[in-house]
Order: structure tokens, then sequence, then C-alpha cells
């Protein structure tokens, strides 16, 4: 009988899959990341955030860092433009396909696998989500507001031109039953908050309005984004429901109830910005197949034990850690990613001691 | 020169270090656990939780299954009614002075450090918050609640009578300048409506209010607690603030305002239930200055890094998980514990390759 593989792959290279990736090394374990990208940083570098929430640190530098220890280290095999496309075996002794872009096929064998490949998000076109994305230039994302900002360049799209009133639209996509998405995405409250602030800070002649439901600045964002950016920085957080946006002339319209004030609102901007939510990526969905682990209703990787274990599957020795398994901040993915190597690493060593050479 | 150890020293038997010492031996390290209490389980066992958020799984039940692969594991040595008095020494070999209740004191030899002594629950009798928790007996706080439901036995303290109405006051303690505490302890939300809920299961003829600010059921918690608390239990959110609660004859008078319908509130309960924050614990304080790492300014232990590192300290070699850092839910705490072992593992490796023997 042969030996089983002692070696863990690491699925994404994004901030949990780097964090699981440098822990595996750490012990003394091989980690074998695939990436289908050319480059390690995951949604943060991808989508091009300009600063991270909550301490506004700037992405590229986090990024960096976050990277460095991984980078010529012996422990750590970096494949990228590279996915798995099948996996047989059992824990401890996992054989896995993997796949580059040009169509190259090889076979690896490995003792365990963790999957971090995140989440995407929510498409503002889709469905029954009306907020004219798709028709009105002067609407964004909270990803395009973020490119804007990193290039000090935040102009509405239309005309070039300096915008004088904006407003954040929460929970779009996110919190809506319509959609099926009933969840919370956790960090859209702050990053809107976060993204208010800078606007304020290159653009001080902008008035900025927040639609939100409930503003979930949990834990320390609270003191670190909401109050700065009510008092220093004098967002106006409006609580109300934005249904429908409209073009009339130059302005968007944005119409719907201050529930507040509990009155229909209609309220002219120069941009509407949607703060997004998160969805699992195409690439979560694909792993969940590819390694025959189970997904929620919301097609994130479902992780077993409830609190008690945030990063088992209903497959042993196949882990989830990240934002594949649900919304989570960078704390969530970077705290769950160490914890699976881990798991993934007990793992192999039980699978080394149990099967006899 | 002797050799450093590899042992690793676990402060707190809560969720956090049960799941640090697990990891730890799994990786064939060695784990000693102090517990300053006779048992494990942390605060969910201490303050009689019935049940846990957002599963509303029996909290004996899952204590039971987290504390097992603890017990009787010849990686963990556990040690109850003791506590850390002194530290000395640099990563990989700090001399730690334990001390047991009745003074017996013994140094050990251990190469890292993790502390999980957690959190303790705000005072609602301390400085501002006046709504009456030490001069009415029908004010309660979430924990109180907690073991009411837990036996079964929801009356009023007062009189032993079935309440009619009863009202959750959210943020006692947390979002709060005027204490100077003004995080978001996270959990307050969830628990408060998974208590309603059990109130409208164990007594349904009575009438639930919750008066808050933001409701902030992250994450899955939005479907799993926050839409059956509304639509299947009936729970009333009412955004508003309540500034006072006084005694009427029989009844207690919640004062306040009702921020939607913007104007004053005075609306009668049987009892008023409030929605306690987290504070550092005695012992997360206490370790704080035993091992010399830097609190932030709530007092909890300040991890550096931001997002890309949650469990290091100031201290090379000492490492911090769980809610002694800040609030934290059960899910974050796991996932610490797992992602302070792995540092920790890596710290003692990286000692004994270090200094020659």
């Amino acid at each position: 009988m042969r030996m089983p593989s002692s070696d863990i792959l690491v699925i994404g290279g994004g901030p949990a899959g780097i964090q699981a990736a440098r822990g595996i090394a750490d012990l003394g374990y091989k980690a074998i990341v695939v990436e289908k990208r050319d480059r390690l940083g995951g949604m943060p570098d991808e989508a091009g955030y300009a600063a991270l929430t909550p301490d506004m640190r700037d992405t590229g530098e986090a990024i960096a860092e976050m990277v460095a220890p991984i980078l010529d280290n012996p422990g750590v095999e970096l494949r990228f433009g590279t996915t798995a496309t099948a996996c047989t075996g059992v824990a401890g002794d996992f054989n896995v396909t993997l796949q580059k872009a040009d169509g190259a096929a090889e076979d690896i064998c490995v003792g365990s696998v963790i999957i971090c490949t995140g989440f995407k998000h929510f498409d503002p076109g889709r469905e029954t989500q009306q907020y004219g994305y798709y028709q009105y230039d002067d609407v964004i994302t909270l990803v395009d507001c973020e490119r804007m900002l990193k290039a000090k360049n935040f102009v509405r799209p239309s005309n070039g031109e300096v915008p004088e009133r904006v407003c954040f639209i929460q929970c779009v996509g996110s919190r809506d039953r319509q959609i099926g998405n009933e969840y919370c995405s956790k960090v859209c409250c702050g990053v809107a908050s976060k993204e208010a602030i800078e606007i304020r800070q290159q653009v001080p002649g902008c008035r900025v309005f927040v639609f939100y439901i409930d503003m979930r600045m949990y834990g320390y964002w609270e003191n670190e984004i909401y109050w700065p950016a009510q008092e220093k920085y004098k967002v106006n957080y409006v609580k109300g429901i934005a249904t429908e946006v409209v073009r009339k002339g130059d302005k968007l319209i944005v119409k719907g109830e201050d529930t507040t004030l509990r009155r229909p609102m209609e309220v002219p901007m120069d941009m509407v910005i949607l703060s997004v939510g998160m969805e699992p990526s195409e690439g979560t969905e694909a792993m969940a197949k590819v390694f025959g682990v189970k997904q929620n209703k919301y097609r994130f990787i479902e992780t077993i034990g409830g609190a008690l274990d945030t990063v088992s599957t209903t497959v042993s020795g196949i882990f989830a850690a990240g934002a594949c398994t649900g919304p989570a901040d960078l704390e969530d993915s970077t705290s769950s990613g160490g914890a699976a190597a881990m798991k993934a690493i007990a793992c192999v060593r039980k699978a080394n001691t149990q099967i006899p050479a």
C-alpha cells in the first residue's frame, strides 16, 4: 500500500488561502496553492479595492504584506492559471486533477484540501433589482466606486463632472427575499461608509447620503467608521428603502420611502452607488461540485458543526475557509484560513498514522 | 544552553481556548490549559446560556461536544482553579508562574502562550445607564433571561406571575459614548431576538417588544433569527431609544423616543430585559498585565496587523483569541482559537530551530 500524501491543496489565492498556505508552511507541511488568475490577492486585488475596511489601509500595500511570507517559500508551491477539475479518493489520499488554461492536465496526490474560492459581487442588473445599473452611467456599484476612488477620479461617468449629490443604496442583493438572498452580506455597511468618507475627502463639496435598513458596523467598526462618517465627514444616513431610480434630465431621481419620516421620498442625485452584497463565486460553485461538498440554500459551501467548527465540510478531509462559506469580512477570512490549515494538517497527520505503509 | 520548551500555555477554558488546545494536541504538541474555574466551557457555561445563537442548539450539549476531544487527551494537560501570575522570558522560552486558589505556586516553561480569557457582561448599574436594574426586580439582563428560559420559568421576579408585556432594550453598555464603550458588541441583537423567540414559545400570551438603534443580525442570522422572530413569532421591533425605566404601580414604564414615529414614548411593561454588551473580563485585564501585552482603549487585548492577523499581540510569542480581543461571536472564537494555535505552534517550531541546544 502506498503512503498517503501529507501535502495540502489550497484552492484560491485570496486572503483565506494565503493565510492557510502560510500556516501550512510554517508548520513544516507543504501547501500547493492553485489560483485561476495569474496573481495572488483574491477579490481585494481583483476588484481593485482602494483601501481596506475599517482601517483604511492601502489595499496594495496590505496585500503585498500578506503575500510576502508565501513567496519564495519552500513550503508553498504556487500554480497560477490553474483550476481543479476532478477529485477521487479519501481523506489522507486524494487524487486531484489540475488543469491549466491551455487545457494541460495533471493529477496530484494530496492528503487534504482547503477550498478558499470566495465570493462574487451581486450583479445589480439581475432579477428584480431595478436601480438602472445597466441603463444609467451614473448608477455604479461599491466596486466601481472603489476603483474611481483609487484612481482619485471621482466624477460622474456620464459627463466627467464633479458630482454635488451622491447616495449609497444599501442591501442591494442582500436581505432580499424576492431574489432569494435573505442573508446580510456583513461588510457592505462598513464599506459604503468608508467610501462615503473617502468621497468627502476627495470631493469636499459633494453631499453624501446613505439609504439603509439597519447600519451594521459591528465591533470596532462603529467607532472607526460610523462615528467619523457622521461627525467628521457629515455623511447623511437616512433610514429608508429605495425602490427605484429613474432619470430626469441631467439628474437621477431616487424614489422610495423614508421610514423615519414615514413618507414617500423622491430625491435628486448626480450619482447613485449600489451597495452590492456577496454571492458565491463561480469558483466556489464549481469546487463544491468537483469535491462533492454540500452547498447551503444560497449555494455557499456548507460548514458543519454550527458555530463550533467553521471550516469542516460534509466531506472528510475537505475544508473551506473565507467567503466561500458565506458572507465574511477580512478578519473572518484570515481567522478561518488559519483554523482550516490547522484542521487540514491534523487530518493528514491522522491519515499518515492510521494507514500502514 | 537549555532547550526551549515546545509546550504551549492556553489561558482560559472557554470556546476559544478549547479550540486552541484541541488544535495543538491534534498537531502533536502539548497544550497546558489553565482555567480559574473548576470546569471548562467558559462564559456559555458560566452564565448558564440555555441555547446557542443562531441555531438554538442546547448549550450544555454543544459544550460537551466541544470539550470532549480535549478530555483524556495525552496532548492536553488541564489545570483547574489556576491562574497565571507572572511571566518572564522570550518567545520559545517563557517562564510562567501558575498559582492555585490555595496560593500554591509553580513555575512552568512554555514556548508560547495563547490568552483566551474572554469577556464579561456589562454591569447595567454602572455609571450613566439608569434603567433601574438594581432598583426593580422586573428589570433583568439578557443573562438573567437566559437562565429563566433554561429553567422554563419565565415569570416576573417581583411576583412570580406570567408577564403579558416584556421588552428588550438594546445597546446597554454598547454604542454608548457617555460610558466610553463606543463599540458594538456584535451578538446582543441576535441573542435578544433568540430570547424573544423563546419567550414567545414558552409564554405564547406574552407580547414582546425590542427597542433598538439598528438590528445587527449579520450573515445568516438574518434568515435564521430575525425573519422568524418577526413573522412566525410576531416580535415587535421598534426603532427607538429608551432613556429611562420607572415604576408605576405594578408596572414598569419605559420612557424614550420612538425614532420612527419621531415622538416621545412611554410604554408600560411587566418586565424589561437589558441587552448588556461585552467588556473585557477581569481575567483579560489581569493577563494583559501579567504578559505585558498592549490593551486597546476599551481595555481589550490589542491584536496587531489589523484584519491580516487577528491573534498576534504586541509581544512576540504571546497570542490572543476569542472575546478577550474584543466583541466576538462563537464563530469568531472558534476560528481565532484555531488560528492562534497555528501561530503558536509556528512560534515554538521557529524557536526550536533557531536556538541551539
